[in-house]
């Protein structure tokens, strides 16, 4: 416990009935309080006051208890690779670490399902299942936990063939506010008995309760399996072709945007000579006769699309430096600007969309005084910008800010979204009346206050009111929603 | 007006409001309130006070507030064709007829989807996109509008393959229990923006709000359909294909199972000439290369499982025939005993689990004193019963309340659902704590004390607690939850 911060007479009555329960997992040192106050973005660190890391559902449920008995926020932790602040602890509290909660309950090969802890990684549970001949699709960057990507509703480079979690969960165990434990569903396929609470605690962020078992669909590894690449003369055309792909119907399990500029910096990463202008990277999953039927058809679409060198690659080595490359984009970025920060934006727009989406933002960019990367799941409509900003220059932020204010602007005015995959958080509460209404708003507000009455699971996230996290925020970039 | 019958005050208030507002489309006849007390079900009919035919979501919002205002009960009414006495007005009230609103607002080819109000038909939505080449593959039984299959979250022939209206719906225009109106999302594919209120409203069954609008997924009508269909010695042969066909990932478009004695009634009633054994319908869905593949996997599978007679039908005339055959059997078996009504189980099981599930069901099927019918979506773990009884007989309706009971305990025993496809209504409610929990229930009840504190959306389905629609469902069959 750090000496020089008292606690406040409920923290450290929490403090007191868990220490018992948690001994040394129960932590109040600086060094672990400041490792949990963070994600892995631009948002100003929050720290909570203890950290307990937790070996069971009966441990959170305790936890959560007794928090709830002295009015104690409480913040759930995983692996810490959120975006928008999800895990600062804005009124500070409990951090729950379920990171150690890692195993892997039941694998169902006959029913294509598996039951782990909240905190197994997507990389630990595709390890295990190798032999098995199953594995699972969502692909978030980094190390992720899958009940962290079960509570801000993850996707990644396969959601355009396997969709998100959103359709890959089948049932959760979440502890409620009050400490109970609830069980969402049972594993049937499809179910009509009553209110979907599965998709309600998955995007919730921790907000309506806290997630210690995940059960998801697997999926069979496919026969086979082929990636591809080829370069456009221009963002637009490369856009256009993934359209025209979409809207053709064929099953490709990724398609993945890099403009010129990403391009470049994944060359200098990681030692590649792939031409330096906008890039699609495809995979292709199905039976023998059926992924050289989409390499050909996708071949067709790109060419008429003015896409130059498109070679498919059948063979693993070739593929996996392909993916590995692409997933080492956020390093690549990052390596453009050794003390820069990545902010990273999220927008998603209907299909149709985003080609003007995407064209009008390049104009932004141009303008930039800044590096800038765009990668995008452009299948899903859905792309990122890295912004690789000074954290401490006040004018970079600035600049950052009021350029993702116009990009989220743009994509809710084309019918979509302010964040396709990485979640509000704190960081994305201002747009969310502008994306839904107030009175949606205002409903997803009841059912907060209906399922935790007195506002202690992670506070200040995905509903504007709290003036706590949003002083945060600017705090850090010193300027409203223009 | 019915004269005999004089309204209590808070519905005379209500009635006295809209009629300025709704003229002659608010009637209060006798007949037109008996058509609205029930669906297609064996439930006992319970009238509405009033029927009001709504032209817009703003008559909808107008009608919910006076009855908020004065405290009267409101059930929305599609087409009428709900199984589980979702639509009987157990507390009378105001019942809101949506089959009128029947615009599709906007096709959006580009993206694949299509808005549409309430009241349209799934039938009236492919008839409208015949020429699109896009179809809506969602196809329950009967003339069922899609407001109501989203509130019931509604699945049918084609689920295996293209999911269940929890998987189609994009977005709602939902009505509130205040009478503002939210509408759920924009049209990104993919979100992570907040609550997943689209999901909560599919399936809530007009308890939470009244769906005015819905914007549904659109698919390419596939290059290439094939039919096929092969009987086995016995049912247990035909789910076992059927299981281990899900299980090696063919991507079949439906697999429907009709066991003999539906296969009966089909021959008879449709004037076919099938063998009478357990059956197998599929439809195969792809590229030609793609189809023509799956049809050698799938018959290699179901020959290893003692199938014969596997007969493949590419033309459109054979295959409509099957299918008109399949979607026929509710009337089949309807004509097996003139004076009968049917009583349509629903359970749901984990695919692992289907054969055990129905190898014990048979017996009971063996034993019963009526003529029974099974069919089912098999390839989503899901069978329905057709028990013909008669409505009149006492012992009758408790023996098919029992049979039904023995069936839903087995199948939530085995991790299952009481309800794959048909929702809860009244006719389920019983089974709700055991399949989910009292918490997950409770929890269910705080979302509709929070966005419906009067109770006065569709009152007395989904959960339990109402002792009307206790009471309704215990005057028919005479017998509780065994």
């Amino acid at each position: 416990m750090n000496a020089q911060q008292p606690y406040p007479m409920p923290v450290q009555a929490v403090l007191d009935e868990l220490r018992p329960l948690l001994g040394d997992r129960l932590s109040t040192s600086l060094a672990e309080r400041e490792q949990h106050g963070h994600g892995e973005s631009y948002h100003r660190s929050q720290l909570p006051d203890a950290v307990c890391y937790v070996q069971s559902t009966e441990e959170v449920s305790c936890i959560v208890k007794t928090c709830a008995k002295y009015g104690v926020p409480i913040v759930p932790f995983g692996g810490g690779t959120s975006l928008e602040g999800h895990v600062c602890a804005v009124h500070g509290g409990i951090c729950i670490d379920l990171s150690r909660m890692q195993r892997i309950l039941a694998i169902r090969p006959g029913d294509l399902d598996v039951t782990v802890e909240a905190g197994v990684t997507r990389q630990q549970l595709n390890t295990e299942l190798r032999t098995s001949g199953l594995f699972f699709p969502i692909d978030p960057g980094g190390e992720s936990t899958l009940g962290g990507m079960a509570a801000t509703r993850a996707s990644g480079t396969n959601a355009v063939r396997y969709g998100t979690m959103r359709e890959n969960v089948l049932s959760l165990t979440v502890v409620l506010a009050d400490g109970s434990v609830i069980k969402t569903a049972n594993r049937a396929r499809k179910s009509s008995a009553g209110y979907d609470l599965t998709r309600l605690f998955v995007g919730s962020e921790g907000t309506l309760g806290i997630i210690t078992e995940v059960t998801l669909r697997l999926y069979g590894i496919p026969e086979t399996i082929s990636a591809a690449v080829c370069t456009f003369p221009d963002v637009a055309s490369a856009v256009n072709s993934v359209v025209s792909i979409i809207q053709y119907g064929i099953p490709v399990a990724r398609v993945e945007l890099l403009d010129a500029r990403t391009v470049m910096a994944v060359n200098r990463y990681s030692k590649m000579t792939l031409d330096e202008q906008p890039t699609l990277f495809f995979e292709f999953h199905g039976s023998p006769a059926g992924v050289a039927e989409q390499i050909e058809q996708t071949q067709a679409i790109v060419e008429e699309n003015a896409a130059v060198g498109f070679v498919a690659a059948a063979d693993a080595d070739a593929r996996n430096a392909l993916w590995k490359a692409r997933h080492s984009v956020h390093y690549a970025m990052q390596s453009m600007r050794p003390n820069g920060r990545i902010w990273s934006t999220d927008v998603c727009v209907p299909i149709s969309q985003l080609t003007p989406c995407i064209i009008e933002t390049e104009k932004d960019l141009a303008q930039a005084s800044f590096f800038i990367a765009m990668v995008g799941h452009v299948g899903d409509g859905n792309f990122h910008l890295g912004l690789v900003v000074d954290p401490d220059s006040k004018a970079e932020l600035a600049e950052a800010e009021a350029l993702n204010n116009r990009l989220v602007r743009r994509a809710i005015a084309l019918d979509g979204t302010a964040t396709g995959e990485h979640g509000v958080g704190s960081g994305k509460i201002k747009f969310m009346e502008l994306e839904h209404g107030a009175g949606a708003v205002n409903t997803m507000r009841l059912i907060k206050q209906a399922l935790d009455p007195q506002n202690l699971l992670n506070p200040g996230k995905i509903l504007p009111g709290d003036k706590a996290s949003e002083v945060g925020l600017s705090l850090l970039a010193g300027e409203a929603l223009d």
